[in-house]
């Protein structure tokens, strides 16, 4: 863990109360906050986007997060704000900021994860090692930057996109016209991310948690493996990425806290080349699917550190059980029926994997839980894990 | 793990519905099966004795377990009913039973945690090694037994005591005579149970899960510190016992979940006494302190690893993350503040601890939490453990 050196600002709570977290999104990465928010005596509130979702059992209430009148009396019962996902709009996020909420992470950090070609301007000021990319305004530009980079390039809307969505790889600009069309009808003046089509070996993550303070603990670096631009399986630490490759994704995860002002757990999506070159992917700016498996195979998981960050408490060490940790999405979940009624099928040849349900219900390519295998033998840890979320999908 | 030789006995649970687990009782034991139900996309509901118990973020309802209008309107919403403590009054038990609710454990295992002199009748029948025991009813019978037994002996009220209380050390029956006139004001037959004062090395407890199919997991044995009859400190494995003590300790508690029909969570407290014997001393039905270690030191920890049992679902692995695990309880907490207001402190040099906050109010004697230390080093992990313990004790 790296010194604080932003020095000791200390929390807002007030003496004698009972510590409050807000969470704003309803989905599972704020139902995963609850055990850790029980366990820390947090009293955890959810702002859920309706009813019925993965963090009902902690939702306070239902409610719009766009319409700042709604957040600001959610963010009235709470001692912090954080989140469940990037997406509350910079005009909340400021009336919360004027209100005199603690906001983490701060709105100024979420405006990079919030937009794509925001990250890529700041990444590339802070010096860090991005692909190629530019800003598009029309077809031409989008052709030129093509034509320069080998005759295919990634195109991204700016905003909006997770799981793979507003992502396509492209040979021409016609592809994504009616991308260039939606943005036009903004009526602003719009514009896309194009990027170099990378030629990467594999996928990694590196998470980090940041405190007010400054102080920062990072989890080993991690292999992510990607289906249909959904994340699928984690494999913690990558194999063979001790030394350089670890080291260097380290100092760029630090460097975007740093010097985004990240508070809260932060996930760095890397890629890492061909020709030996780590390269930032994207951003997020709260617990991440690459940094679920830390909940059963390190010493503090990610929403536990999430809470103890975002309430500027010391952070908890990032140490593992075993060897490897083995993270493997339940993608849809069974066709007929719930994930529960597979449990006997699932539990009974593999009582080492541990199996979270987020309580949603099975749609194709959902995410609705994942199980995770921890050991030290890297097939038997991979083979456990994908044999129990096997029983899970039809 | 044994097999399971009672056959395919398969859960209650209708086709399609979400899993619901009621508990009786709102204490910590019920607050820590939260999380684990979380994970394991469980709905629990609680019924808790008052407002705002540890369990409350769970609590369904507020009302009084010894009605059974109460619980049996309370276990119409679950699927299986289990337990938080051991004090359900068997005619609400047998109304449960009567309704075809599943009870687990149930009410005959249930009737031998409620009373200590049927407890040491049960064992006795199933020849398992206890202290040298005796009801009786009156002051004769009580100094009788004393002086067979060297001049000392320990007396207990067989209903009603945990952490120590309802039990004392008497060298005369003139020492619990309150205790005859209150069995006596009952107006039903009454009667004392006295022990041998057992010359004890150390106290171990056997915590193991059964499931009604009949497969059974144990845990490694572990030793147990009490100080003033309330459990301070576990450290797991017992150091020293491997081997022998071992295998006597978890047959014995093996024998006892068998032996009496225990689903759920067992926990036998142990005396391993001066001349290498090991004895049965108490049981609880239930996920216990003993127990607690396994939510930071085990694959698998007692609170998931109950509702698995209860809902008979395969068990999870017992292997542990470490050579060592040490749990040390937060007893009565800060004179002034809150639990919380040291978490700066007691986190900041100890980032390997695991705190657990039972959100309740700081009372002198009372156990507010826990800490648990993970490693393999045991001076060390003791050192931990305790010392971030320190912090919210004054």
């Amino acid at each position: 863990m790296a010194p604080c050196p932003n020095g000791g600002r200390t929390s807002e709570r007030k003496q004698g109360e009972r510590v409050r977290v807000g969470v704003i999104g309803g989905g599972q990465l704020a139902r995963m906050m609850i055990p850790a928010a029980i366990e820390l005596g947090v009293d955890l509130r959810v702002l859920a986007e309706t009813d019925g979702m993965s963090a009902a059992i902690a939702a306070e209430r239902v409610g719009d997060y766009t319409d700042a009148a709604t957040v600001l009396d959610f963010a009235r019962g709470v001692d912090v704000v954080t989140f469940d996902h990037e997406h509350v709009p910079q005009d909340v996020l400021a009336a919360l900021v004027d209100a005199g909420v603690p906001v983490r992470p701060g709105p100024h950090a979420l405006a990079v994860a919030q937009d794509k070609l925001v990250m890529r301007e700041r990444l590339s000021e802070l010096g860090l090692p991005v692909p190629d990319w530019a800003r598009v305004e029309d077809a031409d530009g989008l052709d030129a930057f093509i034509a320069e980079h080998g005759g295919a390039a990634v195109v991204k809307t700016p905003r909006g996109g997770y799981d793979g969505k507003g992502v396509r790889v492209v040979r021409s600009a016609a592809e994504v016209a009616e991308w260039f069309a939606t943005i036009a009808e903004d009526g602003r003046p719009g514009a896309l991310l194009v990027e170099e089509l990378v030629d990467f070996r594999r996928e990694l993550a590196q998470l980090v948690a940041r405190r007010p303070s400054g102080e920062i603990a990072a989890w080993p670096l991690v292999e992510t493996l990607q289906v249909g631009g959904v994340c699928s399986e984690v494999i913690a630490p990558a194999p063979h990425s001790a030394g350089r490759v670890a080291d260097v994704a380290c100092d760029i995860a630090m460097a975007v806290a740093e010097g985004l002002d990240v508070t809260g757990v932060l996930a760095v999506e890397l890629f890492e080349t061909s020709d030996d070159r780590v390269l930032v992917n994207e951003l997020a700016m709260r617990p991440h699917n690459s940094g679920h498996w830390s909940m059963d195979g390190a010493t503090t998981g990610q929403f536990e550190q999430h809470l103890r960050a975002v309430l500027d408490l010391p952070l908890g060490g990032t140490g593992t059980h075993a060897e490897w940790s083995v993270m493997v999405n339940i993608l849809g979940g069974p066709e007929v029926g719930t994930l529960a009624e597979r449990y006997p099928a699932a539990l009974e040849g593999h009582p080492t994997v541990k199996l979270h349900n987020y309580g949603k219900a099975p749609r194709p390519g959902r995410k609705v839980g994942h199980v995770t295998a921890v050991g030290d033998d890297l097939d038997e840890v991979v083979y456990e894990a994908r044999a129990a979320a096997a029983v899970f999908q039809d």
